[in-house]
């Protein structure tokens, strides 16, 4: 009932970490962005194509666990697995992992939810890209 | 038991926005984490002081719920609480809100772990500054 | 015929910093626009009123040299001055100092654009903040 | 004269953009210490070890010319040409362009300095990266 294994490399810069010589703590909801945009773009589905509709997608709650850092150099693995689907709302599992024993670093819950461009309430994803997100969590 | 009501003023700029029109999800994290950092000053320790010990702060896990989003020009209050005061640990409550009337736009928990800068392990906060959050938990 | 000494005081938080212990290159930019920013506000225009007409600001060139680096909790100060005031541009002089002694980290220009929003071909300032800007020029 | 056309691609995400529908102009500095980080690389040298060393890396100065802007999506190409070798520094030719026709968005040209990680004053690039760099001028 979960989407497959969807994961996208990100490679740490120096713009990423801080004097703690670690990767400051809100650039990992950066990476792990990118990897829901690259999700679904994988489905056929530019981000911008889905921004420019009258649906916007924005997070409405997430929870992140800090298991350990990643520093200058890392290169990362990102996941982002669609755990529930609704019909205003997709749910995503997502773990950053560093290496070829894929040692968890950051783990969590973000669940996006779609909303109308103007008036800013809850709304249904738009049928095609509900249709390829359903086929992508039945693979 | 929870602390007072330290308020942090932050205003939004262009580099908090993004391409929605609104502030991009990561960067609450960095007001949440300004806002956190000037309490700990405010009790007399600046951030660099806390670094420069043996003892690293790092964030151990987070949850947060987006309500509704700030904009360009906003002046949001970010305010941060210690709802629960550990060996090794502080979890701090959060709140972003707008306006007079403080219209509720983040919330959330953050705690914040004490580690040892060199085995990045768990340690106790150094004693002064537990004995300032203790302090100021109690008012 | 330079605008009067515009100065805002910017706080070095854990997210401006990197790796290597100071502020990263290209924060200096973001401290420079809030400067921009709240010089244009002290005339009495908010970024967000500026944007919203059909008129749009956007860099067209800067030239910057980094002499000392900030660092974490640095409070510095970020001059923004006009020393060039076109029809359809501002070129601004910005300066990034620290401490009583006024010791200079940055300086450089920036050169910012008047544009269309839909064409984004140059077009005059809009006339109200040409007015204010001339005015806040030969104080 | 100039090292031959190391080329890196970056992709535009939400992050990157501001409430202007554009790049904010400081992230094309993260995009082009990408590319200068990725060219390093190329010559066998992660940005971490050169960082290791007592030797540091700091920007000295740069000039930029924004000559378009890139949008959310788009897939750019960020190059890193050294023009000028020094004992203790590296001036880079750097160009943001788009599309087949490599539509020039950003051009400038970046100075980087060598200095003593504990003096924080210049010094002679490590002897066996400024030879690489020598063998990659005159390819």
């Amino acid at each position: 009932m979960t989407s497959g294994s969807f994961v996208w490399p990100v490679r740490v810069y120096i713009e990423d970490t801080d004097a703690g010589g670690i990767v400051f703590y809100a650039n990992y909801l950066r990476f792990m962005e990118r990897a829901r945009t690259e999700f679904i773009r994988s489905l056929g589905f530019s981000r911008l194509e889905t921004v420019d509709l009258d649906a916007q997608f924005v997070v409405h709650s997430l929870a992140l666990q800090y298991h350990s850092p990643a520093r200058l150099d890392d290169e990362v693995a990102v996941s982002a697995h669609i755990v529930k689907l609704g019909r205003t709302y997709m749910e995503f599992e997502q773990n950053i992992t560093r290496g070829a024993k894929a040692e968890l670093l950051v783990s969590g819950r973000v669940k996006v939810a779609c909303i109308d461009k103007v008036s800013f309430k809850p709304r249904p994803i738009p049928g095609n890209l509900a249709s390829a997100l359903q086929k992508g969590i039945n693979v």
